[in-house]
């Protein structure tokens, strides 16, 4: 049995974000160093948090807030990732070329290097998480039949890097696991709409928390989630606005909770265990008996 | 919006076995006949409900337990539903031909016809789980290249029935939905080596409860599981036996817990309402944005 423990030490930074984006970022900062300091060798923040999360309505001046990747923000996290000596995985609104914009992940190498991106696959677009007007599905580093599901190579291990809606695709998971993934990591901003009952609140997160903590399960590796807190109105007054939900979290590949947050700002420094998802995969090895000679369909829009 | 209810209520029968055939089989008629009494339309039985779990270690004798379907089991059962008037899913040890055995799900219609089978795809081989040995990998209804992952068309819906190892795999429910599938069933017997520690037992049942629901809430549909109870020691001693722990469940398409059985033989009786699927996949459209463009690598055994 593989009973050395191999520990690697994450921070998940869970803010509340204003409309400026220097003070998002000074907050961002201030968790990366908290986390730092605590010895965290990895740290993960939430999705878009330069921001506020302005798909909740559809303005063409809104692509203002888009920048190139390497661009100032990565900059700033590279630097900040090579000072303090550690990875850092951010979510930006990436500007590509004129009119093709992206929501992407950057992951800074503790040496300040852009060791990769990922491109956010799945798209939403809903009342209040109008994505597909802002940006296009994700092609990162495709280059094979999973295209774009491509994980990361990083001196803390092959990271799983995935984007908030695609938390709801077991695929995306399985496609990142098969990859080599030693760890799955979702920047996230999803709230409630604050009209909904708060039973049904609860039964939203809890499908929230479920599904992701099953990705741990069926690939036998840990997840990080990093959310979001805080309301944000509507500036078009369309729609009763976002309250964020927070409830980052880091599960171990039982999908048992090591650590959650609440819904106000907060940081979760975690000792995570990456040996044990050696064993795991050892007492359920799921991998083992996939059945690929009948999993073809999956690539069916449906099967009718 | 879909505000309808569609009401089905459903029987699960969590049963402890013996090594009695015909003891086992009246008591899973008692379940099936209290669940249509009070008012059950379709009734899920456990998996291998007329056995042990005789797969705790590997006997050539152990396949005089198999039986043809149809055969005296399924025409029990198909008798049953046809005298109560309920749709019935049943799981048994299946003789195909000589040498060829399965663990199949029959689904027995409420006119007593037997509306179709499923043999399990994923076969699990662990200590105390020697199931390679016993059942060769199913491939009922195998027509396409998502053979084996049929639903079955009942007066109740189109039943997703899978079976116990397959809960693991989100692939299978997955293929199940896109075929239409209204609920998902899984007979299933699953339990505790009774030397792991308590937290271990928890963490392991956690992490079934959560695949399952997570099933519900990827696909937008109602997961239905049914899993014995009991301790059944190994006959041959090389394994300290199995606690399976029961816990039979009905989830709604939001992976909420509509009911729950403890370790001790139960039957539940629960209205589904299968409207609410309609309502959930409005408010979560997964389907319409997976990326089948990128999901090619599924049929892959490893992406290396």
């Amino acid at each position: 049995m593989t009973s050395n423990r191999k520990t690697l030490r994450v921070g998940l930074v869970q803010q509340a974000c204003t409309d400026d984006a220097e003070i998002n970022l000074r907050a961002s900062e201030a968790g990366i160093r908290a986390a730092a300091a605590q010895g965290a060798q990895l740290v993960l923040l939430q999705e878009l948090h330069t921001s506020l999360y302005f798909c909740q309505h559809e303005s063409t001046e809104l692509f203002d807030l888009a920048e190139p990747i390497p661009g100032p923000s990565s900059d700033f996290l590279g630097a900040l990732a090579s000072e303090l000596g550690v990875v850092i995985v951010g979510s930006l609104f990436e500007r590509r070329a004129p009119g093709l914009y992206h929501n992407t992940a950057v992951v800074l190498e503790r040496d300040g290097r852009l060791a990769g991106t990922y491109r956010k696959m799945h798209i939403p677009d809903d009342p209040g998480y109008y994505e597909k007007f802002y940006f296009t599905p994700g092609d990162a580093q495709a280059s094979s039949a999973g295209g774009g599901f491509t994980p990361i190579d990083t001196s803390v291990g092959r990271l799983g890097v995935l984007v908030c809606w695609d938390q709801w695709y077991p695929e995306a998971a399985r496609l990142m696991a098969l990859a080599g993934a030693d760890l799955l990591l979702y920047p996230t901003a999803i709230g409630w709409n604050p009209q909904d009952v708060p039973e049904e609140q609860v039964r939203q997160r809890d499908a929230w928390v479920t599904i992701q903590r099953a990705h741990a399960v069926a690939n036998g590796l840990p997840v990080l989630v990093a959310n979001r807190v805080g309301f944000e109105a509507d500036p078009s007054g369309q729609w009763p606005g976002s309250q964020f939900w927070g409830h980052s979290f880091v599960a171990g590949p039982q999908g048992e909770i090591l650590a959650a947050a609440g819904t106000d700002p907060d940081l979760l420094v975690v000792d995570v265990d990456l040996a044990r998802s050696e064993n795991v995969r050892r007492w359920w090895p799921f991998l083992r008996d996939r059945r690929i000679d009948a999993y073809g369909d999956l690539v069916r829009r449906y099967r009718d």
